[in-house]
């Protein structure tokens, strides 16, 4: 009863938005990752899209990571209390799991705390481990057909799927970008720019 | 053994209450969403009215939208401290879910806390995300019907539904007037004449 | 291995003690909506009585709706701080469902803060929805059937029922006095004498 | 692979211990019901004993019964907080369900908090509700028949229980004293002597 | 996967360690109700080692009892405000059930409490009630073979087990002392040589 | 959907890390066991890699027996205060139980505590259990197998699986040093260079 059309990259500066890529039962979609921050007693975290468990483990997972680094990027580490976090995926009809939105999420929540929006028309796809590393994830034929269809120009993808892009003829993949990284500070530094201000 | 009769509309201005436009077996069908604040320890929200998943999620999204927009609307964000907010959608009887109340269910909040009742003879259908976006959603042909049927004069609809609007022939149509938006924000200037005070 | 007999109403002026109407598998019957209040740390509402999840949802709406309302009838909103509100519907060998005894649990709660006895041989059945309003019930040829079995003398419910008391043979409803109604106001000045005091 | 033994009562003055009549497949049984109070943060209720949803449930009305009585006892309402009340019903490896040890669970909460041992040789079987009304129940005949078995000799049942006990042959019931109440009031003033000090 | 060994006792005097007597599906065994004590905000109680319902509300009710008892055996009753609790039966792979480890999970509890180990090759099996009364268990005869096979010199049962012991070939259990018990504090004397302070 | 890739032991100074032996339907495997600590209210665990119950409870079970040593170890036992304690096992697309953890959790929690990283190309398998005893574990052949592919030289085991390791043919297992152990203590003495302060 509800709608499904392919989505489409639309240009927006809006922070804690962040672009990522999910493989479905009718193909590779870009799927969007909403991060949203208010005052409020403790330190909740709410998450919300129809996520399965392994899902909504990525997003508590991610949370934990950009808490770690906090310190690291210049960030209070108070700036958690009394902070309530909402990650959204939507659309809401859509039954949504597992853990290649790790990254994603991890970027859409750190856009959310510095309220410094996603570099335009880049979309990612990779699980998170807690240490920060960056896992390898299937579908990524299906993933970047689906990018490239919706106007995605910048890719990144853990360094273990750079063979599955080599597998993928050139004719496809022309005008994309792809950004191998192996830890979620790699993937800051293309999608926000941001520098652990430590090193 | 519960009594089944298709809504009417019928003036109030009861703030907190909303009208959507839900898609059943047996049809279109207006369904009213009605919010409650009262004081209370901590900040709680209620959710009733024999809801699915995905509908209860659209509850707390809605809440998340309307909390973070809070200040653009002049609204003191403190008021959310100690408040409860109870949304409830009458008839209990019947179970309900989809995301397409998102946009009613932010109307409905925010009337609520503001006091303002809404504009009347209106009702509305459309998928809120985190970031105030306003998706589409399915079933319109039925849900424009049964809002005719029921006396509403005004609808409000996701600027990408238009489309099923121009294949509605126009006699099922006239005497309606369609508002097409993108945001919550366009939704709460038609439905509450609120603009964000800071632009 | 419970007995199960009709209910028969018997006088009684502890407060907090509402009569309502169940449609059961065999027939109609009365049924009583008991509330309790006693102090204890924070707000806490105690719901019993073998409910289904429709009729738990009834008892949430009832105390927000007469929480909403303290201020109108003159008690004091503080009332609701560290005070625990229990309402239980015997008997508890008996499953039960629907939101049909709202403005009974509505009523019950009122009386039980009030202090305030509910009005003698009156029964009532209504859905009630979180602005107040009174909606219509089904099965009301059987629930009038046991009311008037029962001895009760004063039934209150929705306007939208008149007409399936229309359908009834005069013969079964004689001596039966019916109170229609279309918010819970009107359900509180007839069952407790209770004008809102701001009115 | 647990003992399954007919109980059978023994003396003993521990307060909190009260004296129930179940029925179960094997035929009627005594069964004990145990309260204990410790001191705590808050006010909690723990409940165990391999108990189905409605004896939970009788468990809590039962609690709640108390201590609304609690000034009309004589004991100091504050005696709740920072308590904790546990109910217990042995066997853990027997399951147990429904309504019937109410007036049961009662007796030993207050028993319990003033310290009172429960008259000796006494056993009960009734339903509570929240106003402190009795209601019958079933299985009289056998649970009788084990109470005499067990080396009861007074038993207390809701007047409404009269007529089951009329239909069995005087013979299974010589010896035995039935106490008939309406109240829980009464079943406190035979059980454990006590008065309503405001009465 | 898991290997699955039978247990043999080892001497350690490690406080807050029991010896329990298992009746699985391979016939009797021993196992090890292992307690510990940490600091903490509240007050908690922490149950794993893969229990079933009826063992896991055993360890609820061993809390209980012990802390019922505190000022009986000199144990300051604040000692467990903010302590947590911890109780777990190894092995995890697998499941445990049923209310026989009551009386062991007492000992431990009060074993890690006082810091007082419990006395070796000792093992005990019977439920507890919340007054502290030890109820007879099942299984008997391949439990005490286990027990005797592992290296076990004392037994603690039920009086009423005493029956199951004199059905068992003297010849099985011929060096094995036997201590039948009504209550917990005579369990406590023996496993830990704990006299209730004041008596 | 997911890439299913046989883990490879790679270099990592990072605290918190642990290498662990699995036993999966393809064979044994290396698995990372991740612990991360940040400031927070109260005391909270967070366990997430889609793990079954059993592996949950080990998770719980190492933090209790962590805690329980802080003081052996030189750790503030307050540190536990206002410390939110994350453990994960990638990868959240392949579920995951059984006790065999155990140890490792353990390792990866203190590693985490104290900043210390735990000594490279080391891997373990063994159950933990409350006193921090270690228990034997199943399929160690296969796990065996498994590190010494991945890169591993060192292992730990229980001291009761140095029987399983005689069996395997002398040709898999050259280059392999073997660790048997039956304490925790032994475990961290080996991992960390960590000696109990007050031994
Ligand atoms: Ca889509
Ligand atoms: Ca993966
Ligand atoms: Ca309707
Ligand atoms: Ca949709
Ligand atoms: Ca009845
Ligand atoms: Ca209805
Ligand atoms: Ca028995
Ligand atoms: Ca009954
Ligand atoms: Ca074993
Ligand atoms: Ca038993
Ligand atoms: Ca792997
Ligand atoms: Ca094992």
């Amino acid at each position: 009863v509800e709608t499904y059309t392919p989505e489409r990259y639309e240009l927006s500066d809006t922070p804690g938005v962040a672009t990522g890529l999910a493989w479905t039962a009718v193909g590779g979609e870009i799927l969007f990752i909403e991060s949203s921050i208010t005052q409020g007693k403790g330190e909740k975290l709410t998450i919300t899209g129809n996520l399965g468990d392994v899902m909504k483990e990525s997003a508590v997972i991610a949370t934990q990571v950009v808490k770690a680094r906090a310190e690291r990027y210049g960030i209070d580490p108070e700036s958690f209390e009394n902070r309530q976090l909402h990650i959204h995926v939507p659309e809401g009809a859509i039954p949504k799991d597992g853990p290649s939105a790790g990254i994603t999420m991890c970027t859409s929540i750190l856009s959310a705390i510095t309220g410094r929006p996603v570099r335009p028309r880049l979309a990612m796809t990779g699980e998170i481990t807690l240490r920060g590393k960056v896992l390898p994830v299937g579908g990524i034929k299906e993933k970047i057909l689906a990018a490239k269809r919706a106007g995605i120009t910048d890719i990144i993808l853990c360094a273990d799927n750079r063979k599955n892009i080599e597998e993928i003829k050139p004719v496809y993949i022309s005008g994309l970008t792809f950004h191998y990284v192996s830890t979620i500070d790699e993937v800051f530094a293309i999608a926000l720019g941001k520098q652990p201000s430590d090193i």
